[in-house]
């Protein structure tokens, strides 16, 4: 069987442009990054603003395991799929994080025939983005530290701070550090630490915002830490959020590349669904549905945790609603969840009837915690390719 | 009088396809970074290996002041000169670091009608360069600390390391700091600290490589530290060089950009002058001399630094050599070399003959020393404009 | 009602000297530490070996509430009884510990007319002891930390070291420093502390060891942290028990004081009962036994925990059993055991005869319990002062 | 040859007690320390009050080598000498620091026929007093850092605080550290560190001191750092004087031994001469002048360091002033200032007069300058024991 980068290097990529030519966006609105990606202009919700939205699918999952179920893989697949059955279709994604494979193997971008490309430049330090939100997260860090430093007008309480810093590098050491060594030059000595670019609140934030207005107001609401008489300082009060945005602005606009099959993908934003919201850009959200008949999403984790966050934050924020809901199924987590051990991995590729149908019962939840929500439910399961609930 | 923001927004800025037509590259040899950026592949090097090369003009400085000479302005304006005059002439500059300014003023990028433009581009994370140099360098300094953790097989002694991390943010809090707190699971503790990404020697080897396979040589002869036996540690050593050069991949190519008369001008790589050499990629220089018939270049602070820099490591290197260098002076500077007084700056603008003929001496003996290297040497004076030794 | 101060200032001290001839002790086998306090040399107990032993009282409590039950004062005024009704009776309790009242306030040492004496000696650094614990411990870090700067023969894994350092100060910003810091000179960095140095286990081991041979012993047994293999790396292995020992040369010796009454009293160690056992020194009860025919002694909190530590830990190690068990009882605590609230405080001393038929079971179980190890059991109320159980 | 401690072990002391009679001091004046040490108590000094003062002789050296020039033997020596004579002599010289030799090797108390005695005594932790010293450093220490954290109502910036901490202890990992980590529960972070207790300012002051009043105004007098408006911060600022006096009560009163031949010696303080004025207490001096008819004292270093310190420091705050000066001096540092190499030592020994000649220089410069305070000038050498100068 071929590798994915082995079938990814067969594909007869099409140009950015035919791409945007295709979907109906000018060059006026978007911004090339090599002949394969670039940037979508938020001018062009502006100019779209009267075309009706496409219908929105979400992708979800049963419960993982460690071994992923497939949820990218299948959200690409629906975009290609829809497209092959000559609807409009977009996908739209998150960027993968570099930090956690050190840019040295392939990321979170699909796989087979179900893959976003060109996979180099996704999965490295694309178009700048993870680049630009480190610099923006650590811009606050830094005005914070010289903020204490000269004076501490705010009164900052140094013990309780609540901002750390950033780099898109899984590196532990930085995990816990004391700073401002050195004496009185070098700054006022206080412990933090770095999290991954993933996993910063300005991703979460991006990732959130409406508008480049809207980014500039929440970056400005960002909590940092308390004053000596315990209320919480903001990023405003350090008048810090004009400089993020500017930092901010080309990696608020979404990225557009294509699949294997050519298929139109927005590949933008890239929260962790553990202590974020974990879904892809609300603004490539609104211009997909702007461009097409179907914007095939995805979201964190099982619906427990990554669709109930879409439907909680997400969709709280934008008039937006999916209009189905496709949970991902294994056989491999069906009789994982009906007691079958991980290890050996072996065990979980046997057959074992016993199981498989004590573990439908954690399905069972998922599918109906969202009929609850009254959708058109769809069950893909990446193993069987079998669609069961088709209303 | 207007700012250079005001004077850069009433440019004319022509395509950069237009720009990349008249030098003659082809759109394959070339990957685009919106509309008026992108970056020339190094496989030009090899289809334009058979043209003979431009003429290299090097412009330096009597010794500076703080409040900079103007060398950017020279090198810009010297280009537009040529170009005005029916010459073919490119120029080759340095990239500015958005560290020390936060992204919030403009940087290092020429001013008044000499600019390198689109600004706001160029100021910030301009293509990715500094924010894969970044990631390079602190991969390095990852994967070290992840080495000591699991066992230090190298016997790397821990309070013998040479090697930092880095970001392109002036935030001093970081100068010297304290890693690897919080038990066994972070790593092992120790003391380091982070420097600005235009100080990083991974900013300085890209500055320097001659191809991705020299850069990723280049990388693997990094110093990092000392093992028990007093031996030096390299960064092949812990097999990071082909990571880091991975991270680079785009890095290495140099941007196209013009300046406010449409000139094509080569902004890539920013290494310091005083820690390093100081001046643009050998890469940009040597595609440079390939496609126009002046190439005009600068090095950093005055003639007995920079330029000696340029000609006792880049010159060394590489098979290049300047055909004129440019000595750039004001009355400020003289004036200042001949005892006046900077506080208040307005004495610097009082006429005062004495002091002028005192300080031409700094002048003379930049002079010499560069007719000592037998150079057709040229005198620019930014506010004369006269030039004096045309030989 | 006057206060402690005044009290003791008001008695009449016998000089330590007449107390050791009252004892029976020779000059050659004490140690004057000025006129009203010293040391008995060990070398008292060879000299008295075919003395037969005392009976030994052991004063505990029912669980204690934060005002203290008076186990102390109990114990210094049984002594006290037993030498009014006629008997030799001596007292054995622990040093109080300078640390957490910055020797400013009354430390541990009884109260009204059942104190121990002179007051001011010891409650600050008495007689040396916990200066001579305090630098052996220390010695054992620098010795460590020496060791692994100088090439680490011993593979002692810095992330997994157990051994900390200790200080007889309440200083709450040593208990989690950085050490090592400032290069190579300096040491190799890493995470540790301060603790008090009744936490020391030094302490503790002082107070279990039965003579310095055992103390050098059980020096050396202690583990200072694992080594690369996971294995446990004892102060032996830095040879480093030989040195703690000498420090510890005079600590060892108990020290002789009177009560108010001119009752001699033992004062010798004080681990903590909450991390350590909990009680006097071993071989100051040795000598006591050995010098009179009762000796009380007191442990811990309340029974469960104080004197079970005595019967599991301390009399394990030692042919010591108690003839009596004393339980400390207040109508307070009975009070508050019956749910009365301890805020404000005036709550525990209004008549509530439902509450204290309720908290007479908490008194019940330390009595069952001290019943099933068929001790002759006194009740001593330090409110009621009526023995309820004498058996 | 025999060593320092088998000499030691064939002396028969006296018991102090002979010692103060035989130097007409009560027993109430005085505090044992074991049989053969002892703390003379401060009311001694206004029962003395109208004996006439002794003569004192101050003990220096030419420039010293590594090897030490001997002006403790020379001190212990003329002290004994005078007895033999005679003449009511005593000896006052400082205690020896046990940091540097872990308590396991000779320290600083002559040798040879010519020690302070007992050894194990003296080399210990002498009568607690650098315990103490250590503990009132520690107290202010903590009492800083406890102000910081509630608070810091005196402003005091975390980045410019003089005051560290002590050990009796040559532990390096301590000489730089950060404290307060953990979060606010443990502090505020700061730099900050140890070192050794003969170093501590409260040492110094401790041996400048001229009375308990004295002393507790001194240590009020303490800069502990400075505030946020540039001002210094001081110890009574913190109300840590009080408290700091009350732990060294005891450390304040002087120690008394005997050396090898009885005579009498006074033993109390040791700062370090480099970085503090490096003699012993006043109050054991001005004690001795009233005690005996000659009191033999020395100073740190070479004369041009100590003796300086001695006359600029010691005497212009006491009505002392040396009636004689002994410059010791050797062949063998005579031989070294005249150019011989000390390695190999034995050069040093070898017959060398060109060398010895030259080096008289160094010598002759030492002379000079004691002369210019106009002493009776006396040149000891503790090779030729040979007086070279009596005038």
């Amino acid at each position: 069987m071929p590798t994915d980068l082995e079938i990814s290097r067969q594909v007869k990529l099409k140009s950015i442009k035919e791409i945007i030519d295709q979907l109906g966006i000018s060059e006026d609105d978007f911004d090339y990054y090599g002949k394969y990606t670039g940037k979508i202009k938020l001018s062009v919700l502006d100019k779209l603003k009267n075309n009706p939205d496409g219908k929105l699918i979400l992708v979800t999952a049963m419960s993982p395991t460690n071994f992923g179920e497939g949820k990218t893989l299948t959200t690409i697949g629906l975009g290609q799929a829809l497209n092959q059955l000559g609807k409009k279709g977009i996908i739209a994604i998150r960027e993968p994080s570099v930090g956690p494979v050190f840019g040295m193997k392939g990321g979170a971008a699909g796989g087979g025939h179900s893959q976003v490309l060109p996979m180099e430049m996704i999965n490295l330090h694309f178009n700048g983005d993870f680049g630009a939100i480190t610099a923006a997260h650590n811009l606050l860090a830094a005005m914070l530290d010289n903020h204490i430093l000269k004076g501490n007008d705010l009164g900052i309480d140094v013990t309780n701070i609540l901002w750390n810093r950033t780099m898109d590098m899984n590196d532990r050491a930085l995990r816990q550090i004391v700073v401002g060594l050195g004496g009185r030059v070098n700054g006022v000595p206080r412990e933090t630490g770095f999290v991954i670019t993933a996993a910063s609140e300005v991703m979460a934030i991006l990732a959130l915002a409406e508008s480049r207005t809207d980014l500039k107001k929440r970056l400005g609401e960002i909590a940092i830490g308390y004053n000596y008489k315990q209320e919480i300082v903001h990023a405003k009060d350090l008048q810090a959020n004009n400089a993020m945005a500017v930092l901010l602005n080309d990696a608020i606009m979404p990225n557009l590349v294509q699949t294997n099959e050519n298929t139109p993908a927005l590949v933008h934003a890239g929260p962790f669904a553990n202590i974020a919201h974990g879904t892809n850009s609300v603004i490539a959200d609104k211009i997909a549905l702007k461009l097409a008949d179907y914007v095939v999403t995805e979201c964190g984790f099982g619906s427990d945790l990554g669709a109930e966050k879409f439907f909680d934050i997400v969709c709280r924020k934008n008039p937006m609603w999916p209009s189905a809901v496709v949970i991902v199924s294994t056989c491999r987590a069906i009789k994982y969840h009906g007691g079958v051990k991980s290890k050996p991995e072996s065990l979980l590729y046997e057959e074992n009837p016993e199981a498989f149908k004590k573990g439908l019962g954690n399905l069972e939840v998922h599918i109906k915690n969202m009929k609850n929500l009254e959708f058109l439910l769809l069950l893909q399961s990446t193993d069987f390719l079998k669609i069961l609930l088709p209303r």
